[in-house]
């Protein structure tokens, strides 16, 4: 491995020289700045070695680095040369940081199809010089083709709006914002605009392009015309127009004059130049379908819940198997549960690389299990399972910390994982009013950690998409989250954790539906979670009185809840039903 | 004062025809945008009769509006004329959008005095004109004069550090930034960085004056040359150079070719603009004085306890006199806190003016007792007292809510005060680690409430100063606050509250010192509140039954802790020692 990517190294600095650079940016990123990205754009993967879904590298002539953040601390030290890279986190030293550290007032190439405005604008001190060409692909022989896999309509009854109504709805906040168009660039937002699905990528079922929305509420469509099958060419109907991806200068040429929406912080800053020479007024915004797809309207909502519901299923048939399973390894674990997913109407595949970590590997926070790693699942240790499925009307991320028995967990575990549940039930209790933003929200899920000193070194809760991304913006449980105040219909995660490096690792999820809160006549509206996860916590890892008697009241409650949703769907198997009632025993 | 008020809106609405302005702006501010302003200052009462500490209008030819928070909504509807003045609420009718409304393209006047370079940028959409001299000071025939009260040494004994250091201190991280220079416009600052005092405005004991400080460590002081008597001139020394205020402009011009830092947040946008006439390199950036001033060293946090020790003495007294008196008024009673207060060591006044409310006036947030307000405190109902002193060794701010009896308080007031004070002691016991901000802790100070639909309409705290401002930045605990990290040193209150308009109102307030948490070997460091402020909360508002065992342990844990710590020195009053015995009674 090594000597290949110092071969690469060595080949990406003759390119930098030629091109007159004094170094050049390796962001982990595709030209729909996207965290599931196709092979060919697996730029940093292919220079570096370092998989994690987070990243930049910055190559100068005498020295390179790999940043990343938290997540990632253990997996970039592990699948990359220390020789070759500084290995760095990407909050105490920032990129920018470090190359004005070392290359102030040089020459520095980007790609600005892989970084947006608001990240090129971070780099001060240095020339920053945008390139035709990627330099990774210049040297990147067998660099795989972009993926093609077609473009399929998205039915109504599973996306509760019609995509005309969807664009007229959106093209009316476009004018009431004195905007004539918007550009849209991540195919998240295509997917939810025009109601169609792809498998461009991995775990998100999008279909890769670009469109312009105008505020008419028609649209231009930017997709390889093999993508678009006829059935989907009658689906988009005439006021949307389809051009190759080529195209997409020309018509982002014809723009002059008119005023367009550009996100800053989420677009290629590829597209605000393009805007510029066109002599188009670049109005800064967050993407329009942003926020209107986060809000989760009735159909997705109760797709939302039967989704939950088959998942649920599958995870409990998965945990009672595992309870009674010997000689299991992380990857065969893995497949167990995948397998149950598969059994489960309306599923379409995972949502992203299951995380299947048992003692020490749980404390990797983004673990992925790889023929290397792969190790048995023992006795009497704390084992960790971070998951989800993609369903035509959901998406789901579930994780579970077990005890794998059959001895007691010692006190000490226990004590950690029910600072971790009494986080994850604050959270799941909480009522607040609107205008409070997660970022408001997440000290909730700590403070029982907190008290003793702990705490985890990433965010609370990440949105989810409806069958599609399962990381969605714009709104978060997180310090580092931006200020979006949280709304009726978005669907969150509520993940708090904690690791224990070459020990355990330990993480509660659920996903949570934002719902009003009523508490009669009030003059402000109030809001709650409605959870919509539908698995047990371990009993075997909980220490009752670390719990306040309302959090106990509530995990009791669920656990009532869980067996009753599940139990009617599980007739087959009396064996699942009887671990479930051991399971949601009250405590 | 209705007809007073049209007559100077109608002459303000004369100048600016006559200036070629479509309107004015008369913010509440003055040439230091300090929040406790001398009279000459006062322009916004002056024109509309408003004597809130925040707010601004607006004239236009044709119509007028004046617009504050939410602490203010009744007091603005009772001083105002709803015929001259639209009454607004800042947050929901913000005044930038409201200009743009009715302005559109119009030129609006502005004093460069009197607004921030930020608050400048919000105004967008019209023709903002800088005047020469502010419109309202022309009709303003008896305008007061500047005050001239004069500057005095403040004793390193209670400042714990030397002018000279701190200032070689600041000078070093001015260098290390680049800067050359730095602009100091706060008066408060000035009294940190030369450990001087003054009393040219109520409250706050400061002189008004402006200054430079050069990376060197050298400054020099603008300060009318009267105030500053040979003591302190010889306490300043040579490394600080005196000017009159009028030569503040001259001294600017020489800066050409200097990196300046100025603060676009707080200080007034005529710096900037001088700056930049003079050519001169401005750096944006937080008044250099603000952090380190907030940070108070071990003998500032010792001046904190020892004057919340003679403040405890001086409210517990008074509060064991309230429980017997009869027949007292709003300013009756303030009045008796206060000379309770002037008998204690080190006394120099009050911190702000007292809020004494009874009944319904207690609602009113920011309500001040006025002849015409003034009224009985009656038997069986809730009053509430905010008040703070200035003493040479800290400056206190505390707030405490009573039942007047002699019957029970009803059960939902004693619910509403039990969870302001389950939110108050959940932010006392908070433990959280460094790089927190106030605003991701404001929550654990509302979940009580939110729980019942209820919540409070300002910021949980805000900053104090050591013997300076009782609202001191940078740092504080509110959702709309900045995001500065908490760190050891910080003083700041801890005030929820619950307002029920014409009822009650309810607020418990401590001031707390950020100090550092132990946990044996932790990788991260942790923080805690240290609660200085030392007077019981009255137990005839609270419902045991409320409060967590956590909760109330803290609470009795605590009035044990006033008890021991103030009975020492009530040895002259044995009634005063019986009742805080009685008051601190385990619950």
């Amino acid at each position: 491995m090594s000597s290949e990517h110092n071969a690469r190294l060595s080949a990406l600095r003759a390119v930098m020289a030629a091109r007159g650079l004094d170094g050049f940016l390796v962001p982990r990123a595709d030209e729909h700045l996207g965290e599931y990205v196709p092979e060919c754009a697996e730029r940093l993967a292919y220079l570096t070695g370092f998989t994690g879904s987070a990243g930049m590298a910055i190559v100068l002539a005498e020295r390179a680095a790999v940043f990343s953040d938290g997540r990632y601390t253990l997996q970039l030290a592990q699948q990359t040369d220390g020789a070759l890279w500084e290995r760095l986190h990407i909050m105490e030293s920032k990129p920018e940081a470090w190359l004005v550290q070392h290359a102030a007032g040089r020459r520095i190439g980007y790609d600005p199809w892989l970084v947006s405005a608001e990240g090129l604008a971070r780099f001060v001190g240095v020339e920053m010089v945008a390139v035709a060409r990627n330099l990774v692909d210049e040297i990147w022989a067998d660099r795989p083709a972009p993926p093609l896999a077609p473009a399929v309509p998205h039915d109504v009854a599973f996306a509760g709006e019609r995509s005309a109504e969807k664009r007229a709805r959106l093209g009316a906040a476009l004018r009431e914002a004195g905007q004539d168009a918007a550009v849209l660039s991540d195919p998240a937002s295509l997917a939810w605009l025009f109601n169609i699905r792809g498998s461009d990528v991995e775990f998100c079922p999008v279909a890769l392009g670009y469109a312009l929305l105008f505020a008419d509420g028609r649209a231009a469509l930017f997709m390889a015309g093999v993508k678009l099958p006829e059935e989907t060419r009658a689906h988009l109907g005439e006021a949307v127009t389809l051009a190759e991806p080529e195209a997409l200068a020309g018509a982002l040429a014809a723009l002059g004059g008119k005023v367009v929406r550009y996100d800053p912080a989420n677009q290629p800053v590829w597209f605000r130049n393009q805007l510029e020479r066109a002599g188009a007024e670049v109005s800064l915004g967050a993407d329009v379908v942003a926020l209107p797809r986060a809000l989760k309207n009735a159909v997705e909502q109760e797709g939302a819940r039967a989704a939950h519901l088959r998942d649920g299923v599958a995870v409990v048939r998965f945990l009672a198997w595992l309870a009674g399973a010997r000689g299991e390894t992380e990857s065969s674990a893995a497949a167990v549960l995948l397998a149950q997913r598969a059994r489960g109407e309306r599923f379409k595949g995972e949502s992203f690389p299951a995380i299947s970590g048992a003692g020490e590997h749980g404390a990797i926070i983004h673990y992925r299990v790889t023929e290397e790693s792969n190790r048995a699942i023992k006795p009497d240790e704390v084992y960790l399972i971070d998951s989800g499925g993609q369903y035509l009307d959901g998406t789901t991320d579930i994780t579970r910390t077990v005890w794998t028995g059959p001895g007691d967990a010692p006190p000490t575990v226990k004590e950690h994982v029910t600072r971790v549940l009494a986080g994850h039930i604050a959270l799941a209790q909480a009522v607040f009013p609107q205008g409070v933003a997660g970022a408001h929200l997440d000290a909730f899920a700590r403070a029982a950690l907190w008290q003793a000193g702990l705490d985890y070194d990433h965010g609370t809760g990440h949105g989810v998409g409806a069958y599609l991304s399962v990381h969605e913006g714009p709104a978060g449980i997180s310090r580092a989250a931006k200020l979006v105040a949280l709304q009726v219909g978005m669907l969150l995660s509520n993940e708090p954790g904690f690791y224990l490096e070459g020990a355990y690792g330990i993480r509660m999820e659920n996903l949570v539906l934002v719902q009003a809160a009523e508490f009669g006549a009030q003059a402000r509206k109030f809001l709650r979670f409605e959870t919509v996860t539908l698995v047990p916590f371990d009993r075997a890892l909980i220490e009752p009185g670390l719990l306040s008697p309302a959090a106990l009241e509530w995990l009791n409650a669920y656990h009532a809840r869980v067996r009753d949703a599940l139990t009617p769907l599980l007739g087959d198997a009396p064996e699942v039903v009887e671990w479930l009632n051991r399971a949601t025993a009250r405590i």
